[in-house]
């Protein structure tokens, strides 16, 4: 029987229970994995994450496209920030791209123990969902949280995801995995209302960056499974 | 404003973001903080924490009870494990104990960078809220977990500390304490049935230790708060 795990943030990823076989599928749905998302839906051919902004420099002259910020703000010399509506097709059809983000990146870095590292988020999760399932191997969600915090956002897809693949027959001892499947089961009425009270909601606000809110909790608005192949995503889907 | 913070796990502990000024409530209601509160609400004086069982043996010689186990079993030497029942008032009253958990100490030794530290659980609820609540310090919830590892019951405990104090005057912009209210809102209809699904209450069950599950989420079977003086806890309502 395969089984799900959850990591509520990257502090707890050292300590997760599976050991072996497993995929991982990393989730920052405000608003890295949402934007990655975006852009391979959009054309783009493979993304590559880096950590730290000094590494996005020699990607510049090699035709890549940067995209970069740190806490919501566009870092300089980048073509656009993290929103996932700067990814349109006009811009990014065909490229590839290299990003950095606030967490997204560190939490990719820890998640490379595994050879199978996927991104996961509402706008891919039924694609996402599929994918897990026809492969035999357990799944270890692993949320990128907020300044190595538990977020509400992450933690519901995380309980989305794992609600869709146990009724697919995956089983799951692991707390935090129920934990995240009642919360998204009272947020699912109305996840935009749910959300308001998230922090990180908040911070967006402050920024001017909370436009991309509803998308973000749409559900389904790509057909892409962004998967890790050495250092850069390719969707596994093409 | 007073502000709470829940912290669901010790990896994360290093991460809140409450800096100054602020009360720290260890949670580890399966069972050392439960059964702590039984031991001085049965007259007990004094109860040392120690995070080694090497540790409890320079106590020996000094007229102090040892209490200590490791994964559910008591340890050689001990005059008791960790059980709220053993701590009867034939057995405890005047006496002090030294302590060694699984779970718990260590996160008492983590808590120690706050100068307030007191216990929390079901069994000491309203007396521990009236207590914060007198006091002019944030709070931070500090949940013991399972082996690093974010656990249902203690962030259940979490939430419905955190649910009375905003009651009470205190706010929070922590997802944390935000998502532990909303699985107390769930699980309080019948705590009891809502934690068969807990991994730790199935590990309990598998050792013969879980007739202490009813008692351990009982609300106010004690009228203490025990609190962290030097290396001690004594009891602040004596």
């Amino acid at each position: 029987m395969r089984s799900i795990e959850t990591c509520f943030a990257p502090p707890l990823f050292p300590h997760i229970l599976t050991k072996e076989n497993f995929s991982v599928v990393i989730v920052d749905i405000l608003r890295a994995t949402t934007a990655m998302c975006t852009a391979f839906e959009m054309g783009a051919t493979e993304i590559i994450p880096v950590a730290e902004i000094e590494e996005t420099i020699k990607f510049r002259n090699k035709g890549y496209l940067i995209a970069g910020e740190r806490d919501g703000i566009v870092i300089d010399g980048a073509d656009f920030g993290n929103s996932p509506f700067n990814f349109t097709r006009e811009k990014v059809n065909g490229k590839k791209i290299v990003i950095t983000t606030t967490n997204g990146t560190q939490t990719i870095k820890a998640a490379h123990i595994s050879n199978t590292v996927v991104l996961g988020a509402f706008s891919n999760i039924s694609y996402l969902t599929d994918w897990l399932a026809k492969r035999d191997q357990n799944v270890v969600i692993f949320c990128s949280g907020w300044k190595n915090k538990f977020n509400l956002e992450d933690s519901l897809l995380a309980g989305s995801l794992a609600q869709r693949l146990l009724k697919m027959g995956f089983e799951s001892d692991c707390d935090s995995t129920k934990g995240a499947i009642d919360l998204w089961d009272i947020a699912k009425v109305d996840v935009l209302a749910y959300i308001q009270k998230a922090s990180h909601r908040k911070r967006l606000q402050r920024l001017g960056l909370d436009d991309v809110l509803e998308y973000c909790f749409t559900l389904d608005t790509t057909s892409v499974v962004p998967l890790l192949r050495n250092d850069a995503f390719i969707d596994a889907m093409k």
